[in-house]
């Protein structure tokens, strides 16, 4: 009923994947942004499902044409907004193959292959990031899951107190904000503490709140630092925060989302030293490992206490620990059922091996180092800030008002999403609203960087009238 | 850096077709099941990343043969262990589409047509199940997660109180309990109330529990309703429990990961009456809706509870509101960045028609109805229960102790791992030790499931000594 032949099954896919090689190949010369209105889009697709078939080479190119071209071309080499990622080819191919193995990686009885490996690419993880032996993990749908997963471990070893409290920076992501929710932590218990200019936390003030919040009987539960904030790339002052932890009791989270593979750069695991002493670490291969959705991570200092926080038992997996001694990999989080996530990292690193990441990595950090020195000797731009791959920065001529500057860079920044190939986003730095380059993409050039800046220079010229002022080159 | 030239992108996915077309073809002439223990397969698969690449065509060979063929097929025709799925082509299509668009589903302005699309397919599952306008919904990584979803709103609703009440069954599903458990119910605010014989609770149970909670200054936050136990595919009394919440004012829950698309068959649909009252629904795409892992999802009766519960604002997203009065997908749940999975349930459903995948469920029930009948009729095996596609039986020949029976059906459960083509599994039914057939897979023919019973019987004849004796055929 739900079976095809063999030969269709064959064709179809050939023409899925010429659709999607041609599309790698035409990403370059095209736009990084289409989208289309809700009101349109309703218009075009809310019907009914069919009762009889439909040929399913016209479901295919429907898709495509109707669905999949209206949206961010987050793979794009100018696409610079929010945190992008761009996947490898072997990436992409591994979801396609765990689809067609119809893999669940929830027990060693399911699939055992699968869970070795997923093990073995999360024991790579942990050593990149200086974890000790006893160490373990998980790959999640992304870096909110890995959070949550981090905050229930946390609570658990906390004993589950009556009035947990935890710790973050206003820069601090809203999925930690959610994650402490979701477990429970009242929003009048979520401290978000101010952060400097560069966008750091104050280890002294999170030291006074734990002591403050002890006294009055709640318990201090989690401090949850930034290793790349997702604003501006700020990494608070991991050392000094893993004293304070470690002084207090109190479980250490980073979230290193964003930024954290930026350790295989010698001058990413400069920025980010003290990382190695997590409680537990959220991050995302589906960022700056070059992987497709979904790949998030949650590494634990002891491996144990994720099995503690999620094992239960139940009569109709009773046969799951059939030959095993160990945790099955559905015992250390929310999932049962789990896609097989660790493959696409592992046949990426196996076809390209560690020194073409490394150096797609260092593509980034030299992109955005190059970007922020651009921005710094033009006329018309000024740098807000610029940390590990993200910068930060708005029109300035350097004679409006706070107001104006707010719109005419409102306004640069619609002008790109509908007019340029390029795309950017906005964020708030020390209450300015600045436009934001974060540069990850291992296809990005330096052209592709200094001629979005040029645009937004265009843009500064004819809103403020002075003339296009160009920075060097 | 990373990049491939377009004809080895070519090559390699022509190569990834065909071993997954070969798959298929294979499948039937195969064992349900293999795998390995982990000494084993660490030896073959532990070891650092390498720092130059290899062939990726080796490195796709090397992922088939120590990794994803060391796997329980779960797609297998004779594959009734635990709940088992068998994915259509189109299904694992869209997936491999949704990798190589590279579509992070958060937003409007990031995915414009899959938000959309995943609001038309929410949109067709909430008609199905009979939820009015207004309801709302998520694809979630699965009935885990989906679950979570449920918890959070229902604590929210009920205005995060103090001391949270949550209510199920001892049939309920392990993720039930986790997600209670991950919310902040305390596990002794989780009560788990006792079951008939045909494994449903008692509605009666669980308004006295509420009022006696209630009386002790708990808030009883949710009861949790099973539509098919994955156990052995009971149904709790629906509009009775739905009385009790709409009486007390209690969210009403219901787990219909395992059978809630049985409602698309005409006898499914009966049995699942009342399913249309509940407050929240979790269901499972990737189980009785013939896709690949992962899709699961969270349907509300309230979209605006779920938004309630999720929403964050975050500067760093500050432009995904741009142009949008509506919410984003992200708004809905716990992910941010998040996968297509709407695009698999789509195109499947678009390519074979309604009417292909009520046939495909009909299918299901068909067999274990035959299944039930051929076990009441054979000499040597016995009806534990039969309800929805899950049929719980054991060997039986009359004259063993409890303890025997035991030990019997566990050895001929081991024997059929090993020694056959077909996969089941074993759960407790009232006490008993019991063998579970779980019949979903549109493959499956009846050849399939008697042979299946036939190999148990044969080991049924030699631990007891008798002489085999086949039932009704």
């Amino acid at each position: 009923m739900l079976q095809m032949a063999p030969e269709e099954m064959r064709e179809l896919a050939h023409h899925v994947t010429d659709i999607l090689v041609g599309r790698v190949e035409g990403l370059r010369s095209g736009r990084a942004w289409e989208g289309d209105f809700k009101d349109a889009l309703a218009q075009r697709l809310d019907e009914d499902p069919p009762e009889t078939g439909r040929p399913a080479l016209d479901v295919i190119d429907r898709a495509v044409q109707d669905v999949l071209t209206n949206t961010l071309r987050l793979d794009h080499p100018r696409s610079f907004g929010f945190v992008p990622t761009c996947p490898t080819w072997p990436g992409v191919l591994a979801d396609f193959m765990v689809s067609g193995f119809n893999v669940n990686v929830a027990s060693w009885i399911v699939a055992s292959g699968p869970s070795q490996l997923e093990e073995v690419v999360v024991g790579w993880f942990q050593s990149w990031f200086g974890l000790p032996e006893g160490a373990g993990g998980l790959m999640t749908s992304g870096g909110s899951a890995a959070a949550l997963h981090a905050f229930v471990a946390a609570r658990e070893a906390a004993g589950n107190p009556d009035r947990p409290v935890a710790y973050m920076s206003d820069q601090s992501h809203s999925a930690q904000i959610r994650a402490a929710r979701i477990v429970g932590i009242a929003p009048d218990r979520i401290r978000v503490l101010p952060t400097d200019a560069a966008g750091r936390i104050d280890p002294g003030a999170v030291s006074a709140a734990i002591i403050a919040d002890r006294s009055e009987g709640c318990t201090p539960t989690v401090v949850c630092a930034n290793a790349g904030t997702a604003a501006a790339g700020a990494v608070d002052p991991l050392p000094e925060l893993a004293e304070v932890c470690a002084a207090e009791g109190v479980w250490f989270h980073i979230d290193a989302a964003y930024g954290g593979f930026a350790v295989l750069a010698p001058r990413g695991a400069v920025a980010l030293e003290g990382i190695e002493r997590a409680d537990s670490l959220n991050i995302d291969p589906h960022k700056w490992l070059f992987q497709p959705y979904e790949a998030g991570c949650i590494l634990v200092r002891d491996a144990g206490t994720l099995e503690h926080a999620f094992s239960i038992g139940h009569d109709v997996l009773q046969d799951a620990v059939w030959g095993t001694r160990h945790a099955n990999p559905a015992d250390r989080g929310i999932q049962l059922s789990r896609s097989f996530r660790a493959l696409k990292v592992w046949m990426s690193i196996q076809a390209f091996g560690m020194a073409a990441f490394r150096a797609a990595i260092d593509n980034g950090l030299d992109l955005a180092e190059r970007a922020a020195e651009y921005v710094r000797d033009s006329s018309t731009l000024e740098l807000v800030s610029a940390s590990l791959s993200i910068v930060c920065f708005r029109i300035n001529p350097g004679d409006l008002s706070e107001d104006a500057l707010t719109d005419v860079n409102r306004e640069a920044l619609a002008r790109i999403l509908w007019g340029e190939r390029a795309f950017l986003t906005s964020t708030m730095v020390n209450g300015q609203f600045v436009l934001r380059l974060c540069i990850i993409n291992h296809n990005s050039t330096w052209d592709d960087v200094r001629e979005t800046l040029q645009a937004v220079e265009r843009y500064a010229a004819e809103a403020t009238g002075s003339s296009s002022t160009t920075g060097t080159d």
